[in-house]
């Protein structure tokens, strides 16, 4: 890691082979769901759909690119809001159906709503646990 | 946790509400995508499917319930293997696509390939980084 004109960490792009792109599987839709963890503490810190080519974009760039199945396009995580998502690795699963991304995460964190992670709500929240 | 007569961790159920149970939005199959973490360290150890039913289990019993799609069948983790999991929290995400279980793994590990984790490929394994 060194610092760059935006902030602590650089991209890297992340090594790879057409083999190893060959075993991800995609669904009907042409998507896969992509587990983003925050390597400083291996917090969960979203969950969003890549195709094929948001993730060659996020090998080819060490930034971590998604299919946004709403408005049916690209976007690169932070390019608006500036919490940018800077690549460790990348791992596939043993059925290659999911990837598990790993990053150094910029910013405030990586949820829209302002909070670090999206998963900051538990069952149990609003209610006494039995 | 406490020992049990099938390992060291005990199933505990966890509190919920229907309001919370109706924040969790389904895709046109009626599945939701599940990350397990491993509590101890961390460690994402798979990704698998829920459905309605298979979240309120998962939630009633403190073990993990999915949906298989391949089979079209409910499945306990860990059942046939022993590789059980034992819930310690369940949270869902901001707009409430996809949950995050957080488990005790009790056995070897999650994958069926003998390895702990699902994610035990990363992209550049094969081929030297740039």
């Amino acid at each position: 890691m060194s610092t760059s004109e935006t902030g602590r960490f650089t991209p890297t792009p992340i090594g790879f082979s057409e083999e190893e792109l060959a075993l991800v599987t995609y669904d009907r839709d042409g998507l896969v769901g992509a587990i983003v963890q925050d390597a400083s503490d291996r917090a969960v810190l979203m969950f969003a759909w890549m195709n094929g080519e948001s993730l060659r974009r996020t090998l080819e760039t060490g930034r971590t690119w998604f299919w946004s199945r709403s408005r049916q396009e690209f976007w690169c995580k932070g390019e608006t809001s500036g919490d940018r998502q800077y690549v460790r690795s990348v791992h596939y699963d043993c059925d290659g159906d999911a990837l598990l991304v790993t990053v150094d995460q910029e910013g405030a964190g990586a949820c829209h709503t302002g909070n670090r992670s999206c998963f900051y709500r538990a069952f149990g929240d609003t209610v006494a646990n039995p």
